[in-house]
């Protein structure tokens, strides 16, 4: 598939770039941000503060901005600094974690993409029900769909309800920049035993925007996490959360270009 | 014993439910709290907005507020969210970190304590022994004990000075709700050189809470703890503490519930 | 060489004392910061409220100052800290992370510089020369030296400039006070994979510091750390960052007062 080859193309150039993420990101997972970053081979940077977020977001190739644990002053320094990198060009991801949870949570979501050129918003499938939902005033969970299980379908309207990429991840993963849509299938079940790795997905799509087209960027971030844990899985079939957790670093470290056309798993692909 | 039996049968509900544990929590080992919630079998939700923390105490099955890193806006949340969570009757648990430490958390752990219906206090013992004697204006770890020794009355007298269940850990563990008192002795040394395991502790009686009895729960996140750290201790006799630290995860996640009656250590207990 | 053994000296009195090393530091790598101070035998705090910080670094036995994921109020914290530990006669120790990268964090790291009587300041080459720069009106990275090169000259120079015991880490490590330099090589490239290896650095110089000159406290905590890494990297060749990772915790806590002596590697001293 011509997706997994241009992820891998993506792979090899963002090691060669070494692209800056810069990130305002929650305060439970932002060390497993940084080292999946590092690991996969781009440089974390994490201020928030108002005084200098601008200045960082317009210096960093692009910018991750996750809503776990979200205070009005993040939000704020969320807004400075998209509009920072806007200015610059440079992609923008949002991570709207709990949106559809609180009304605080989901208005800084809808707000933010308001405000800013999003290139690309990833969560869970509910997350992204509640902000289309909000966005056009209807459910498409509930309205154009039986159930909220994830079909291309719906992963293509709700690209097309929020203009934009977007990514949902869970037991399969799936991306939709409202022309290309696809289903993954790679990952496995521990996953959902450590805490961040959809979080550290969002912080692999930023470093794969600075050096692909969104639609490619998001498919590699996803495949490289779902391959890195399947090899994880592989070495030990018995392996806890806690070894597992430290092993999925290795395993994004140890990725090859030439991995994702080999081991990643397509379900559904249409353009 | 009947309390380990108990304590077995919390952990395989407790898994079954699967309890969404809101924690209002310091930012040196939110991490970990996370990850052990999720490896014993329970959810964790981290936020502290003010925007947004009655809603989401509201709807979890226990709160857990612990006061390390503690900010005046994260007290604030702790009070709004502990009214949530008392007026859904949902167990609220506090790790008073630090009491006795500085005026700040002491009058925090202070006014917490007035303010809030709390189902359990777990610290170490000086913390312990530094709100009773706020509270009563006397210290009981002097005044009523030659020393300050773990026994069984000077647990059941922080119970009762405390008006409500405690839990210290350290060396020796000990739980008193005030009509019955144990003393339990699993662990391993290792654990002292892992910042955040008492934290952890907490945590995991915030899930068995949402499913039992203050006391079982206490005795039952305790014995877990310990046990999980036996095991890794004997898969390992030379381990380090950063291996140690990420292998109790895998011990939490693998520990099954005829585990407490088989291993857990009940050094002394009376009713 | 001397100073090495005498860096084996201070760890076996730091073990033997088990100093209180109050850090106010950045979210990312907070809880390594911690879990590095707990392996190499201390014992860390990290609160940063305005209320209690006095109280806080007052009791401690030396101070901690790191400015990553710096905010107003943090600097504020930094400053009130750092008279208490001033007024105690404690080393306080600065890492300026991102001097040099934004205004804020430039200014900050000046404003503690002028306010503070700093005892060791640790960072990147970069990160120091910006200071020194700003110091002294002349940069020499440019204007004194050809390249940014680290040299014995270099290092000697910074120290000058900024008054005080100057640590750059990096490729090569080089430690001034002004009188005496050095240039010391142990370590390993994986490093640079794992975020916050250099905050767990400071944190070490904090520690040692709490026991011997700051020359020496530097050095022993470089070559702890250095020794550390390669002994990770010894037991597995192709360990990848996860591992690596939590292997350093181990190998900080295993390390021998002798090693110092006997596995440092000097590359070049001068008093």
């Amino acid at each position: 598939m011509n997706v997994l080859v241009d992820a891998g193309l993506a792979l090899a150039k963002l090691r060669e770039k070494r692209p800056l993420i810069h990130h305002i990101t929650n305060f439970v997972t932002m060390t497993d941000c940084a080292n999946a970053t590092l690991a996969i081979g781009a440089s974390p940077t994490m201020t928030d503060a108002i005084e200098e977020v601008g200045e960082m977001a317009g210096a960093a190739d692009a910018l991750v901005l996750n809503l776990g644990t979200l205070q009005q002053t993040r939000r704020d320094a969320m807004m400075k600094a998209g509009k920072a990198a806007a200015a610059a060009k440079h992609p923008i991801i949002m991570d709207p974690v709990g949106a559809g949870g609180t009304t605080f949570r989901t208005q800084s979501a809808m707000a933010l993409m308001k405000e800013l050129p999003l290139t690309i918003i990833r969560g869970n499938l509910s997350e992204l029900l509640a902000l289309a939902a909000h966005k056009s005033g209807i459910n498409p969970g509930v309205d154009n769909h039986a159930t909220e299980v994830l079909t291309m379908s719906l992963i293509h309207d709700i690209a097309t309800t929020l203009g934009t990429t977007v990514v949902v991840t869970g037991a399969v993963d799936a991306v939709s920049d409202g022309t290309r849509s696809i289903l993954l299938g790679n990952g496995c079940p521990m996953m959902s035993y450590v805490t961040g790795t959809g979080c550290m997905t969002t912080s692999l799509i930023g470093a794969f925007a600075s050096v692909a087209t969104p639609f490619v960027a998001a498919v590699g971030a996803i495949t490289a996490m779902g391959i890195a844990g399947e090899h994880v899985a592989a070495t030990n079939q018995n392996i806890g959360p806690g070894t597992f957790h430290q092993r999925l670093f290795d395993e994004l470290y140890a990725i090859r270009p030439d991995a994702f056309k080999i081991e990643g798993k397509v379900l559904n692909y249409h353009e």
